[in-house]
């Protein structure tokens, strides 16, 4: 039998999925899991996405153009005008998912051995997109102290080489719900002009944001038109995972015609999902205010309640639907096993992601967990309840000195 | 601005879409352009397909398993048994078209520098995954003279180095429309074996055989079962090339662990694409007897109409809905690019898509050119019609010898 790729060998394992045979024999001896573990929203997706899906006519189901269909990215060229994003349709090239933009992306701007900085914890696909194009992650790290904020540019500054091509930030992001400020951004910016890189910016979750924080995009960034590359998506925004749309927008042509030779490859994205997507586009404002005022709440309720919990750190984030929390344990990935494997409380536990897949090397993240508070704020209290009952008989609790600073304060 | 990557510089564009300008020009002048030119089919999507689709009733679009859903891909090991392929569900993952399948594939087996050698002509876009996965396409010749059928074993053999890892072949093949038999089918497993290769079999046209010629899976090979890789989509079986439904079909447990890797990265294949790809197995056999027939004469109406233009030679293929034909001509990009700039019929013109792309390199196919004939006879009359007044016309007219010597018999 010939032998895999020693790229194929390489390939993360998803962090999360591996679970997945706790939690079904969980089930299987009748205990209800609670899962906190994946960012798949309950939320109902859109009634006027739904509809148009319901009411479609066509006769052959054809492809779609390579960039996606004009009618579309016309469309979302107008909703990224309404979002303060200056960009025409010709800059957008519609995807199958951003998982696809990434990718093309990362193909078409870094060769193998190129260098690209990503503030940690990130997404762990991202070094899945990054292996599969033979490019090297260099992570910066984010601290829970600071709770996650861009970390100094100094910290940038040391890790740049005569390779480094980019950097990949997530805002709001995954998996911590992080927020940048536009000082931030404005400081990112100064290191990619400054050193002549490409700033690929995920913004998938745009629409999470909490507090009154405004989301600044980094299309808004002055003097670094042609550096930065927009990932979207229609996932999250719409709870519409399963349509496979997303977006790969620039403002620099160059860079959108290669793109656009790995698009026409690959023929075209999906045609439902577009039809989907576009009649997305006329979603009611209400729904979106409904359902950030359903996500903050959840936040304040899980976050909140974690941190009642001795020995355990969340930082509040602004953005998104995920929290990353520190725990009073030896491993979280031992301990999220033996939560599915060994606890159970009032016939419930905790399905939760152990935070070192979301670490380029898994030991910095070895006590944190994400959390996705995509469930109803009663489950998110009870998942809240079974963590506390759980760090209680836990064979392997630690009490950390984070732990006892924060909650000494 | 930071440039673009080596293999983004060297990803070929599409060799069909570059006419493109061409055609929206004549068009702008009022000329009516019948395309031969791509394989998108204008038969009806099967309207169990498109039912399943108005009948939608999901309340959240989710993402799917990475692997597809568990009831579609029980249906489609169901599909591959009635076709005499005999695998399980869990030997199948679901794909975003056929050419997700091809790149995980070449990922999951290919590294850089590997080798991988294709019967040429060859479907354009294997160059730009193969470049994607940084592997080496090593073009074995199939020549017009012999109708393209599979080159001698000695060819492959005088080919294969330490870096050959696979044979990619697609039957029955785009462009040519050649059917493999079983015989030749035969000769590729005793290559396949005796060097330990991973075989590739693109059969998405699989349905599309003619005058009672039996379509052999690269599945059915007996001794080589953990080394067969197919290659599968609904796109051309089901007309629906926009649902972006594929499949990554093998018997080698180590393989498909890999290709989930890359497949949970991406997340999911599309769920509406899906729902409407299980509809379709209930597709009654009377709708593949309608359109096979049709393609039949659209064929024999297309290919036999060819053959009586002096000079011009194609093999009449037994499957797909493509031919490729030699024209007297200098240079068949040239003489494409003339149809549409300089040629009308009374009104009418013919898109067709030079073979220069579907060659590694573009000499061998200077005057050849690709013919989808996925248009009603009666444009494809006038088609040929429209070809044999411009070739009397054109400047750059070459009587080549084969076709003296074709016409000759």
């Amino acid at each position: 039998m010939p032998s895999i790729s020693q790229k194929g060998q390489r390939m993360p394992a998803s962090p999360i999925r591996k679970l997945v045979p706790f939690a079904e024999a969980a089930k299987a001896r009748g205990t209800q899991v609670l899962h906190l573990n994946i960012g798949q929203p309950d939320i109902p997706t859109p009634q006027v996405a739904l509809d148009a899906i319901r009411h479609i006519d066509l006769k052959v189901v054809e492809y779609s153009h390579s960039a996606g269909m004009e009618s579309y990215r016309k469309g979302l060229a107008g909703y990224y005008r309404a979002h303060g994003i200056q960009v025409g349709p010709e800059q957008i090239i519609i995807t199958n998912g951003g998982s696809e933009a990434l990718l093309f992306g990362m193909m078409a701007c870094f060769d193998p051995g190129d260098e690209l900085i990503v503030p940690e914890p990130f997404y762990a696909n991202y070094n899945s997109f990054a292996l599969s194009a033979g490019i090297t992650v260099v992570p910066v790290r984010s601290g829970i102290d600071t709770g996650f904020a861009l970390p100094p540019i100094a910290e940038f500054k040391k890790l740049i080489t005569p390779r480094t091509k980019g950097i990949l930030i997530c805002n709001p992001g995954n998996p911590t719900g992080y927020l940048y400020s536009r000082a931030e951004l404005e400081t990112l910016r100064d290191i990619v002009r400054d050193h002549d890189l490409f700033l690929f910016s995920d913004e998938v979750y745009r629409e999470f944001c909490y507090d009154g924080a405004e989301h600044v995009s980094a299309m808004t960034l002055a003097g670094i038109e042609r550096n930065v590359v927009l990932v979207d998506s229609v996932s999250k925004r719409y709870s519409m995972c399963g349509a496979r749309v997303g977006a790969f927008v620039t403002r620099n042509a160059e860079l959108l015609a290669t793109v656009m030779k790995f698009a026409q490859a690959r023929l075209s994205p999906p045609t439902f999902g577009q039809i989907a997507s576009e009649a997305a586009l006329r979603t009611p404002a209400s729904y979106f205010e409904e359902v950030i005022a359903e996500y903050r709440q959840r936040r304040d309720t899980l976050v909140n309640g974690l941190n009642t919990i001795p020995g355990v750190v969340c930082p509040l984030p602004k953005g998104a639907f995920y929290c990353v929390a520190e725990l009073p344990i030896d491993d979280a990935d031992t301990f999220c096993q033996w939560l599915l494997e060994s606890f159970a409380h009032n016939g419930h536990t905790v399905m939760m992601a152990p935070a070192s897949g979301f670490y380029a090397e898994p030991g910095p993240g070895r006590k944190q967990v994400r959390l996705a508070y995509v469930l109803e704020r009663h489950k998110l209290e009870l998942a809240v309840e079974c963590l506390r009952l759980a760090l209680e008989q836990y064979p392997g609790v630690v009490r950390t000195e984070l732990a006892h600073s924060v909650h000494g304060r």
